[in-house]
């Protein structure tokens, strides 16, 4: 028979998001009747999309039924959207053949992962998404767990103390970096300094940074960056993600994109544009034409007023909650630029905490640990849900002694 | 700097179909004017989307758009959908946690890969898709090219003088055996005595057959098998994978599905089905919702009509590709059950005769030394196209002298 691949035995829990909905299911058996639950948990979207880029998408199926219209495979994207997101969120930096289009932004991390293998070295900040550390150890760039995280995985914290951005000088030479920004689960957002010393730090190490922007347009400081490419240089080292999930509602409509810059190369020369091209070619047959159709609404004035609109809703969402845990003197940041509140318990397991929450609110959450060794004793709030439900759960926590 | 992974330097050339594009472009360059270029090449479909099941699409945008309807994250796929597959292809042999839904048949080949790793011994049909040697090349399943293929992958000769069948005492021990029936690109449809052949030989060898089905809808010989589950023991051995995109013409809309059963262990006991719900949801986030919704419409009455005449006209191409072929005593199988025909010009190299047929004909077809070491002397002929452009590629490639 065929022998499990030891890389799957490496992991040492379930989906983090899967594990939360096994606990929420056990609690409800528990505790039958109360009140209904709410998810502050996952960052699922709640809210219809807006009606300018829905008719986007309604024209994309309705292109797909005429003989005039129709198309078929894309590969790695519309020409026309690749072109337009240059243009949108770039300035034009990039050609249309460094934009491929896509259907997710875990997607495609899953992806890059088996473009760079086994044999890259990989840090991430600590805490942070699980797709960088667990789609590691599937390839097996991760190695075993360890009380203290896996193995050849060089974690960089993002604490208080250190105003949640890493200490550089903990990256390993030639190494992948995981960098998201604004952060998920902490809602810290690098400023432009922070973000060009990462990228003379990597530079000067050989590293290549992924960078995940999947929050960039929840940024409300015009000082900020939304993309690692405002920072020069960054295309000699960097590739980014990011995705019109959170801003357009695409949760369930599947478009992302990712750019890989001609400019990066191999220590040997080699290009990282031409192999991801013929790996995507490869395991991947693009997004749909229909997803395309939606983003280039989304792209156009008036769809960029409308993911305006949607993300002014999300973050309002996080000002109600982060103003509860404030009322509360739980010391939280995050949620100005970003739709995720960062909650300090001090002293105490961010699992137990979810469950205490859980059990006297009726609201579900994310455990930091979940996030890595460095979420442990905090609590992360998504601030993606239906305006009533937020001020339900906010009423719900401001009555109820936590801490 | 990052070093290049070794495995994408063992992939000995570009991905078949961009080759072609990239041959096709050059001839262009060099010779203007003439009669515009038919394809016969890449088995794209050209025929717009049947009104019920385009509906189904555009009624899912729709229901994005409104609060009561909205969805985001699905994860491994609508429960509704899940069941229905389960009923329409497998009389409900499966419980709706077997059936994963997915963006695409080669996207799950490639996930399916990273499951096993490069520990994996494989064994292909030959020729095959690409993307069962190339994925596998990619995360180091099979080993360096040589000038018979790869190291380490056991190619299983599909000739003419075995009817296309391989010669099963050729599958090596605990492999990972690929399958595809009706075949791309020969055309060949395994009949059921072939199949319980196959499934016992894997039972017998403790082999794990992956089994794409993605023509089984082009299958109109009421005696010949739509999927390996037909066979007793199956879901002990295999995995099946099958997609919208040629029988509803979803190859822009992208929608998969892959049936990974509960019955299917590891040599250690573990369950593949647990591993791959682990693995896609984290590095995979669902198919499009709007594409699900499409898939619903496709799997009604209405929508089975729909796909029933679609392939009708596209076995009516095939049927007339064929026709014109035998005129010309080229000998060839397939078209009947399957919209490739796969023809052979003995003696001769199939890059040569691709560009004879370029040159001559200015018709794009496929080489079938991309397929495999097997498919030297073949080419593939695809049946996909408009109704005129195939009636024309047959005037021009009858009134030519080819052989």
């Amino acid at each position: 028979m065929i022998i499990r691949n030891p890389f799957i035995t490496n992991l040492k829990a379930g989906y983090l998001f899967p594990e939360i909905a096994r606990r929420r299911r056990e609690f409800e058996a528990a505790h039958p009747g109360g009140a209904r639950i709410i998810s502050l948990g996952v960052g699922n979207t709640t809210e219809p999309i807006l009606p300018h880029i829905d008719a986007g998408l309604k024209e994309g199926a309705a292109r797909l039924g005429a003989a005039e219209t129709y198309s078929g495979y894309q590969d790695e994207g519309l020409l026309t959207l690749r072109r337009r997101i240059s243009e949108v969120f770039y300035k034009n930096q990039f050609d249309a053949d460094e934009v491929f289009i896509s259907d997710g932004a875990k997607c495609d991390i899953g992806r890059l992962q088996v473009l760079f293998g086994a044999g890259a070295r990989i840090a991430v900040q600590d805490p942070s998404y699980p797709v960088y550390i667990d789609g590691s150890v599937l390839i097996g760039a991760a190695g075993n767990p360890t009380n203290e995280g896996y193995e050849g995985v060089a974690y960089l914290p993002c604490t208080a103390e250190n105003g949640y951005f890493p200490d550089l000088s903990r990256i390993p030479e030639n190494s992948l970096v995981y960098f998201c920004s604004p952060n998920n689960p902490t809602g810290a957002v690098a400023s432009k300094t922070q973000l060009a010393e990462l990228v003379a730090a990597a530079r000067e190490k050989g590293c290549l940074i992924i960078f995940d922007a999947a929050y960039s347009e929840f940024i409300r400081d015009p000082k900020l960056p939304k993309t690692i490419f405002e920072i020069e240089g960054a295309e000699t080292c960097a590739i980014e993600v990011n995705s019109l999930s959170k801003p357009a509602g695409f949760t369930g409509v599947r478009l992302s994109w990712n750019v890989v810059p001609k400019a990066l190369k191999y220590a040997g020369g080699e290009s990282v544009n031409a192999d991801w091209a013929r790996l995507s070619g490869t395991v991947f047959n693009g997004a749909s034409n229909i997803a395309q159709a939606g983003a280039m609404a989304a792209l156009d004035g008036e769809g960029l007023q409308e993911m305006r609109a949607m993300t002014d809703f999300y973050l309002e969402n996080a000002h109600l909650i982060r103003e509860s845990l404030s009322a509360l003197n739980i010391p939280c940041v995050g949620g100005d630029n970003s739709p995720y509140i960062w909650a300090r318990f001090e002293g105490r397991k961010s699992w137990d905490v979810f469950a205490a929450i859980l059990e006297k609110c009726r609201v579900v959450t994310t455990p930091g640990a979940g996030f890595g060794p460095a979420g442990e004793s905090f609590i992360r709030f998504s601030a993606f849900g239906h305006r009533t439900d937020i001020q339900e759960a906010c009423r719900r926590l401001a009555s109820l002694e936590l801490v």
